[in-house]
């Protein structure tokens, strides 16, 4: 298990420079950002000649490895929400924007293939989420599910040709966005190859579901993890309860906020070891919106906290007269 | 206080014979269902002639007191989610949609002012109720929340012309649903004299709010209350969380689900004692939604929970010695 | 076990018709005020020829036994605070104020033999409860365990004369006030027979020890009980905590607040368990400090909840081969 | 749903008698033992000539229904433990002991049929318990569960000719005793037709278990269920623990105990619930063993306490526009 | 934010040796006592010619701050309680022990201007703590709270003209010793600016609030932090409660006690993200009185646990497209 | 207090190579296997000539101390359980493994007197641990109970000779495994000096009794500690509980497992105090049977996580004016 860094973190700063930061902290990987205009990497340029090799030969030179590449931005757009709300990324009809999408994911795949990485972390995107409830429109939520079938099977089928995978980051406002949305879709999709796991435990603690039982559960598709926690503030939970998600994040009556890794209210040791005894031997990648703390202090403290906690081998049992009988 | 009934529990028999039923079982008043095609009440035929008067003295002479009139089928109209969404109550563009819902909530108005009754229940409703996470449109739930007054205060008025309020229930889908948007939107109207709430504490439980902070916080504003109780399923939860709103609600892995008043995770002397000392002397409506019970069971044992429960004075304090010092 | 009634709930009623209110409710015994001016018993009046045997017979003919007497406004002076704090009881100095109380314990004991019953129900007093924390004084409490030894002790004398108990009410403000404060008056007067405790769960549940806790290990010493409840207000207890002590008990931000029995946060079948294990086979009498509901609405539902949750007899064991064997 | 009495509780009186006073207060079912010896029905006997119909008659003039018979004593004996720890039952060598075991309750088998009625209460005995423990001996448990294959699957099979069930109680000292157990005993006979449980919650709940997840994983097993409650008892639990099994089960300072329903710490809604919802629809028999209270004591109250929570049909679901949409 | 010393810790040895105790082992601030005959600075002499530059030249020769100075000792003479419990600081009538008090709070003051830091601590004292509980007096409160605002308003007069505050450390036996009563007495001198807060978590701890409620309602106000925890000692809490403040703090029974920072029950991550989200940038001053290990295990313990949760930025936003769209 | 290491953790490896990889990672304390055969130190070897005497040397020459021998293996064989449950040890009549366990304890009570260490640890056995339940054999326990006192007390009387301790490790299937068999079996012996404790708290605390009281209650007989954590896995509780001991701990849906320090459920700040409160200035010897991470991550995490644990001085107490007053 090695500690990552999301470049994106440090998005006004070039790529090379965070990658050199990055190394000196002690971290072992990084995870690039990949959407369009994202600032730090182009991907339509690293496509070109031999830019995925040098990219990869640049970080691995400064003693680390690329961990994944990541579209949150684009990817959402193949299933929506359409219409303004994702205009900023995509200006143009449902059918536009669900173009725009897609290919964006489909160049990312030859990317992630030719850097030779596992995954493209995205998001599943959605219609409308609010129809997660089955009122006032009853058939809405399978609706959305049949776009999701539609709209991403297409997409895992190019990316197994690539040999890579489309790391769903579950979320808020995404068809992907607890245990059991994880599961039915992987359902809806026959469970196809390509169908993988960024796992963020921040976005989906406060669902209330356990970490643990979402690990066990779907262990064996989670190819990535964000080191982000998340943290119940403990005197705010009665009046702002699981379901405040609206600005100002770094209000005082928040009755949950995103922290860096150790801060929050995720148990780490039990995330770990779940993940590791389903297989896991990945990287945990510290992606900062702690919405207190500078970068600067989460820089130092993520790793501090994180570097102690990766397991590097299974226990191989004991052999002794007293356990062997 | 009252234990009231909902008659659209019985949405199969007309009205006359669930009142006579209610009152049988000694329930102490009732609520109506007042949107188009309920089957049991047209609000236009009631408003012909001295119709309403009749109603209202058919069910005092049975016994009970006409507690209030609900629209949730219309009512979310004024807000939305427009389309296909609620088309099943009015298939027409938007605007057309919207008109449908305004005009049914002012002809509620004037029965509800007929009948001597204080409010008309009524959804809030909401564009895209996955705008409640700002991402991916940061400005999305500010655009519901201008919805909302530019909707919703032209009814306020004229409900308050006819002196009766709305009463509206939090519910998730729509833009009112747990305590800060209750708090946000009575902000936003400038705590129009009109704005009320049904208080149904089943439908935000499972937000994780306390009822005791919500009661006290808004309890001035609370004119009508629904009995309905929230099962939070405890072996379920750690799967489940507290999103878990697709069907079906009578599943066995469900983390939540309604039930009848007492059968689930609600503290009513809680609920209730904090209603009485905020000066809430009204009636506690059982609407029947338990997924794993009849009606009939229902029937016995909500007004054999709820009866004797009900607080009917104030404590005067102690006036002896040992107090008055 | 019997469901008994304190008569001064009900302070501007004359005695009579209380007993004769309690006995038409279901209620099996009454508690009856005797400290000075209490305006419903005077015990020098009472101590005069045959008035507690016509009392007694008065009673028992509604069909009533007599559970105790109380002496909570005078008894308190045996400790203090002294002062303008009881002065309303007693002026005068400090020595005028112990005579007074102790004078009025006496003639309780007196009164309490001839009436057969088993105990003089008091408060135990204290001269300055902040002593209680060891600073600024380090040596204030060992002053008041010193004074409790000296001024209680003769009394105790006298009352095991008389073949009766002082039952001591543990409370805020006086010296014994919880289980440890309990164990170590009983301790200090070398577990004098006289000593017993009037047991209010609601007094102490606040202090945050465990019901079960007290009457496992005092129970023995438990000769009434009063049915009081309290409830820690679970949305206040943030903010309130449990030392929340001070007036209006009737205020919405309360974080504790005392109830009538089965309204608050004591659970009466492991009170009424352990203290039937321990031998307690006597009275909980119902005494009205619920700051929500009225004594009407009191009388009916505290004999309702308790009636029910009487124990009448011990478990004979079972006797079949299964068991036996 | 209905109410049962199991008629041993009462082992001293004559079967007919116990049948009657279970009538008299309001029971609906009994549990009859059936087991070698146990003073109230004769096995031997009732297969005799028409005595078994005779039986059911009797119980069902009454006004009863015979939910199970039960067979605690003999059917251990099939796995153990063997030797002096059940000699009292029938002193032998361990083969002698299982023949006795296995014969008696092929003779319940026969009764059963003959009693129309749908399983045999049993325990499914073991070796040594000790063995759930993989130290010292780390293949003794499956030792025990080769057993437990080898020496019931003939006795279910003869249950299935007979048409009739084994209802094993999960219980400790038993090879099944909690969740696990159950489904790998299950397993273990390839999901025999005639493997049932009579479900006890009071015996697995001290196990720590969920009995919600319990329901919902064997619900389709449950044929018969025990309504006894099981008290966590809080102020001990640190000291005692989960596992403090031995005598005396009346201490004082016991961290668990048998109580009759309602006085423990068992949810009694979510049970009820969860049953019925996985189908279930028979009998709640009371059983007292109760370390506190009097079976006097319990007789009115168990039936108190069940009878207003028998659920008896399942929810129709609404059909009125608000929900059909 | 910094780690700071209270010298007093080391009261046995001379300041400037403590001093350079807590730089070597880098604290970076030290908080000095100023009470009469603390043996480590004497105010008087302190405010001769520049005595007070050189102290504060000294003490940042050695690398660190003076973060504020304390009046434990003699400040509580302002309120009281007087009488014997204070006679050690200054044996006279209750007039003379306010003057005392009052004096030496104004001399710290003056030495606070001089050594231009922010604030004196002090208690605020109180006449008879026992009068938090209504009875027997129920004007004994409101008599301490109008003793408070005379006594004190003088003080905060003064010392807004030396540009410094009272720093009001919240503890039992003082009329400010938890939230409300904070709050309450803020109120009661009108928000006066001189009004401040040295938060001690651990002595508030234990009355059951959190102290995230109680910085997030207070931080404007709080000047000064002191590092100690508080333990509540979980299997002692049912006997001993939150109420056990009498002695001995160290022995095996006690329900809570006072630790170093870590080794308690307090979140320190959570009161350093409260308070540095309220805006807090100070120091966090460690005061050994832990029961149980030496000063020396806590020096060192202490800096190690917590100098790496000093935050030092707050939280700059994100700004990639992501974020701004 | 001291860090330790189980030699046995490496059993693959000679007794002076681990010796010097534990003083090499900064452990500063070994204990050492005792039982026959098992590959690390031959006891009868050791007490011939001065090899112990040498042993002793070596381990300190590396600047460790020997804190313990252990006889896990055949110290069961006292008790038992006999038969092929412990053949692998000994296989015989049970007289024989009797006396091949007694024999083994005595030659290592000859040994640590040698060694000049406190104890010897050992297993206590159990014939039948079923027998915890009293059903189906009442007498059951008593008679383990029995043959606890004839087979161990000689023992007792033996060690008592040589100078020291039988350190029992409470464990299940063991008359020691909890509280109450602790005191028990402490009380069965009249309190014999040469009984004592191994401590280790992963073997009992998934009994669910609290380590703490456990501590206190028994601490002056605790005379070794292990530091092995145990993992409550919270999202397998419900299915699991705390019975859950069969095979395999490794697997997924485990409710309990074993984990090296600091990886579990275990508060050792709460053990470490109370055990230093109770006297204990010992060793705490890291076991390694971690079911998830290999002992080289162990070994490297267990001495990072204790060290800065261990506590060396007790509080001296503050003597400033403001404490001794």
């Amino acid at each position: 298990m090695k500690v990552g860094f999301c470049t994106i973190n440090y998005s006004e700063l070039p790529l090379n420079e965070v990658v050199e930061l990055a190394a000196k902290k002690g971290y072992e990987a990084v995870e690039i950002p990949a959407y369009t205009d994202n600032g730090q990497m182009d991907v339509d340029e690293m496509l070109r000649g031999g830019n995925a090799k040098k990219l990869k030969k640049q970080v691995e030179d400064a003693g680390l490895i690329i961990s994944g590449i990541s579209n949150h931005a684009d990817s959402p757009l193949v299933l929506g929400p359409h219409g303004k709300d994702l205009a900023s990324v995509c200006d143009g009809t449902p059918a536009e924007q669900i173009k725009f999408g897609t290919e964006s994911m489909l160049k990312c795949a030859r990317l992630a293939n030719e850097l030779e990485i596992p995954a493209v972390v995205a998001f599943s995107g959605i219609g409308n989420f609010g129809r997660f409830n089955d009122w006032p429109y009853p058939d809405g939520w399978k609706e959305e599910e049949e776009a999701f079938v539609q709209n991403w099977l297409p997409i895992f089928d190019k990316f197994a040709e690539y040999g890579v995978k489309v790391a769903f980051e579950p979320h808020p406002n995404n068809i992907i966005y607890d245990l059991h949305t994880t599961k039915r879709c992987l359902a809806l999709c026959d469970r196809h190859p390509a169908f993988a796991i960024n796992f963020d435990p921040a976005n989906i603690f406060y669902t209330g579901i356990n970490l643990g039982s979402y690990i066990d559960e779907i262990g064996d598709r989670i190819v990535l993890v964000h080191a982000k926690d998340c943290e119940l503030v403990e005197h705010n939970m009665m009046r702002g309860g699981y379901w405040m998600l609206q600005r100002e994040w770094g209000a005082l009556d928040r009755s949950f906020r995103f922290r860096i890794p150790g801060w929050g209210s995720i148990n780490w040791k039990s995330v770990i070891s779940e993940l590791f005894n389903t297989g896991y031997r990945g990287v945990f990648s510290y992606e900062h919106e702690d919405v207190i703390m500078s970068r600067a202090d989460g820089l130092d403290m993520a790793i501090a906290f994180l570097k102690p906690l990766m397991i590097q081998q299974p226990y191989e049992g004991r052999n002794d007269k007293l356990f062997q009988k």
